[in-house]
C-alpha cells in the first residue's frame, strides 16, 4: 500500500528518542510504500494542526548527528488528546494522504494510537499505526525495558557516584531527588553507583512502597551512626502511609513552600531537609539536597549504547512490520542472554495491552526493609545500563607516631 | 634538607583536585630528600589531630585511578584554622618531623600555608609551604584559570546544552541556578552550550552585576516573545540593587521558604520560578527551574582533559620549587599560546598575593546589558573546556497542503 508516512514525538524527552526517529526515517527511505515521510511537530499538536516538515530533505549526515543528540528533534507536547482530537487528527491524516502513523512514546501514547486507528476503521480507511515505546520511567508493560530509560539510569548512577565521593570527603546527610512520579525504576539505579564497601547511596526509597517521616529520620540516623555519613535516594513519587505524596504531609509539618509544585522545582528536597534537621538526633548533623532534574533525560554526553541501538533497531522494526501487513500494534521489547551477552528482539502487541496501565517495580527488586533494592534489580539493569565509570580508592594506611 | 612530606586537600571537592594530589605523590617518590610521604585526612582538620595516612604505600595503579576520580579522596573540610590552631597545626608537624607542606585549596588555603609558615619562622623552624590552586569557581588572583574550573565549566556547558534542546521541545521558561556565591565565572560557561541560532540560554546573570526582580520578568518576558522560550543561568550568587542577595527580597515578596539556607537546596530557583509566574504577562506561561547542585563539582564521567593535564602538572611543580630551595609561595598559572595551542606554564608567588582576595569576572566578559556573557569570554574559557560534544539540528522543512 502506497502512501505518505507521518512520525511524532510524544511526552518527555529522552537521551536516545531521536535514535528510534531515525530508525524509522532511514528504514523508511528504504521502501518505495512510502512516498512522503512527514515529522509531526510537537506530536499530536502539529497533527492536530497539519504542522509538518519533510524528513526526505534531511541529509544523511543531520540524521546521524540528531539520532546522537538528546531530548526530540521533532519538538514534544504534553497532551493526551480527548477522542474528538483524534477524529481532527483523523480528518488531517485524510486530508494529507497519510496511511501510516508511527507515534513514539509511553502509554498515553499507546492509547492515542489506539483511539485514532478506531477512528480509521469506522471509516473504512486503511491507515497502519504503531506505537514505538519510549519511557525514562521505564514503566511500559511488556517490556523488559523501555528504550530512554537505560540512559536516564546511567545518568542517575554516574549522578550517585559523584555524589558519593563527595559526602565520602565532606561527610553529612545528602538526599538526592530523583524522577519517577509512580515508579521507582530511575530512583533504584542509583543502586548501581555503590562499588567499594560502604558507598552509598546508603538508603533508597521507592514509590512502590510507602513511607513514614519518622521512619525516614530514623533510617538516616542510623546510617549516619554507621557510615558517619549518609547518601540517600528518593524517588519524587514517594508516598506517605496514607498513599498521599510526602510532600503533603511535610508542609503540614513546616508551614511553608504550600504553593509549590512538586516537578521543576527543588521542594520536596528542601522540605525533607527541614525535616531531617528538625528531628534528628545529632544537632550538628550537616543535611544537603539536591534535585537530579532534567539532565536525568536530556543531559548531553552520558548514554547508554545498549539503550542507543535498541532505540534505533525499535524505530527500524515499526516500519518493518508495517510493511509485513500489520495493520496496527505496539512494538515491544524482549531480552535474549544474559549479562553482556544480552541482546534485544522484538514483538509486536496489540496497543491495548501496553496502553493506560503502568509497570512498578516487582517486589522481588525492592528489599523487605523498603528502604533498599536488590542484587536481582543490579542484574536486572547493569546490562542495560553498561559498564559504568571506575570510582577509584586508596588504601589510606595510618601512620604511626614514633 | 630530609624530612616528611605532607599534602592535604581543603574547600569544595573538584573532579581534577586528585590529579593534584597524584601530582605531587608521583613527583615526591623520586627524591630521596623525602623521607615520609603522608596525606592528611580532612585537610587541617587531620593536620590538628594528627591524622596522617602513609601515602608511600599506595600502589602505581590505586594512584593513576584515584587521578582520574572526582571528589577529595583525602576527605577534606570547610574549616579556616585561627592563629592559634595555625600554631597547634606547627606543633603537630614539629612532632611528626614535617618539613614540607603542600596544600590544595583556594585563597583561604593561600592564607591557612601563610600563617602556618609565619609561626615555624617565629620557631626557627624550616618548613616549605607550598599552596597548590583548586576551585570550580576559579576566583584566584594572578591565576589564568584554576584547576577544577574548566571540568565544572565543562559540565555546566553540557548541562545547559542538553536544558536547551529539552526547552526547545518543550517550550516554557526554564531558569538553572548555577554554583558561584561570589563570582559569575561558572554561571558565565553556560554560555558555551550555544552552538545554532536562537539557542539558549538566552539570559545569564551573575554576581557581577546587580538585578531587580521587575527587570528579570521583564527580560524573560521579552526573550519569551522572540523565541517562544527562553532559558535562563542565574548565579546561586546574585544580589538585588541593595547588594543583598537576590533571595532575600523575593522572600519578603513571597512570605514563604523563609527559613532555608540558598546552598544545597532548590529554594532560589523555586523563589524566581514563583516571582515570574507572578509577574509575567503571559497567563500560560509554564516556569520550571533546576538547581545544579553538587554535580557541577563531582560527577563522574565528565571532565576536562586540559583541566586534567593541569592539575596534574601544578602538583608536580610544588614540589620541583620545594626542591628548588624556595621556602614557600603560591604556584600559579600563566597560559602561553591560544586555542589548541594554548599549554600553561607556572610561577611561584607570595602566598599573600593570593590569599583572602577573589577575583570577579572582568568587565570585558559581561555584556553591557548585564543579562548576557561576550565573545572575549567564550574565546577565553574554550581552550580550557575543551571540544564540546555537537548538538544535532534538523532542517525542519515545512510540507505543504497539496
Amino acid at each position: 500500500m502506497k502512501g505518505n508516512l507521518v512520525i511524532g514525538q510524544s511526552g518527555g524527552p529522552t537521551m536516545v528518542i531521536n535514535e528510534s526517529l531515525v530508525g524509522v526515517v532511514k528504514e523508511a527511505i528504504k521502501h518505495e510504500e512510502f512516498t512522503g515521510i512527514y515529522g509531526s511537530l510537537h506530536g499530536i499538536k502539529g497533527m492536530l494542526e497539519g504542522n509538518f516538515v519533510d524528513l526526505r530533505q534531511e541529509s544523511e549526515e543531520a540524521l546521524e548527528e540528531i539520532a546522537k543528540t538528546p531530548s526530540s528533534a521533532l519538538g514534544t507536547v504534553r497532551l493526551k488528546p480527548t477522542e474528538e482530537q483524534c477524529r481532527q487528527v483523523f480528518d488531517v491524516f485524510e486530508e494529507y494522504g497519510i496511511k501510516y502513523f508511527f507515534y513514539i512514546g509511553g502509554n498515553d501514547s499507546a492509547e492515542t494510537c489506539h483511539i485514532i486507528n478506531e477512528v480509521a476503521r469506522e471509516h473504512n480507511y486503511e491507515l497502519r499505526v504503531f506505537h514505538i515505546p519510549k519511557t525514562i520511567d521505564n514503566d511500559l508493560k511488556v517490556n523488559d525495558f523501555c528504550p530512554g530509560y537505560p540512559s536516564a539510569a546511567r545518568y542517575v548512577a554516574q549522578s550517585f557516584m559523584g555524589n558519593d565521593l563527595d559526602n565520602r570527603a565532606l561527610p553529612g546527610v545528602k538526599i538526592d531527588i530523583v524522577m519517577g512520579r509512580h515508579a521507582g525504576w530511575l530512583t533504584a539505579a542509583s543502586a548501581l553507583a555503590r562499588q567499594h564497601e560502604g558507598d552509598g547511596p546508603h538508603l533508597i526509597y521507592v514509590p512502590e512502597r510507602s513511607i513514614s517521616v519518622e521512619k525516614f529520620v530514623a533510617d538516616i540516623d542510623a546510617m549516619y551512626e554507621k557510615h558517619g555519613r549518609c547518601l540517600v535516594a528518593v524517588s519524587e513519587g514517594v508516598v506517605g502511609e496514607d498513599g498521599e505524596p510526602i510532600a503533603k504531609a511535610l508542609i503540614g509539618n513546616t508551614d511553608s513552600h504550600g504553593n509549590l509544585q512538586l516537578s521543576g522545582s527543588g521542594a520536596l528536597g528542601d522540605l525533607l531537609v527541614k525535616y531531617v534537621e528538625d528531628h534528628t538526633k545529632h544537632d550538628d548533623m550537616r543535611v544537603r539536597t539536591d534535585t537530579l532534574g532534567y539532565a536525568q533525560r536530556s543531559f548531553l554526553g552520558v548514554r547508554s549504547e545498549f539503550d542507543a541501538k535498541t532505540a534505533r533497531m525499535v524505530g527500524a522494526e515499526a516500519v518493518k512490520y508495517a510493511l509485513k501487513g500489520d495493520i496496527d500494534g505496539s512494538v515491544t521489547i524482549r531480552r535474549i542472554g544474559e549479562g553482556k551477552e544480552a541482546v534485544c528482539e522484538t514483538d509486536l502487541v496489540k496497543l491495548r495491552e501496553v496502553a493506560k496501565h503502568t509497570q512498578d517495580l516487582p517486589d522481588e527488586f525492592i528489599a523487605e526493609s523498603g528502604n533498599d533494592i536488590t542484587q536481582s534489580f543490579i542484574d536486572y539493569a547493569k546490562p542495560i545500563v553498561g559498564e559504568l565509570p571506575k570510582k577509584g580508592k586508596l588504601a589510606l594506611n595510618k601512620v604511626h607516631k614514633k
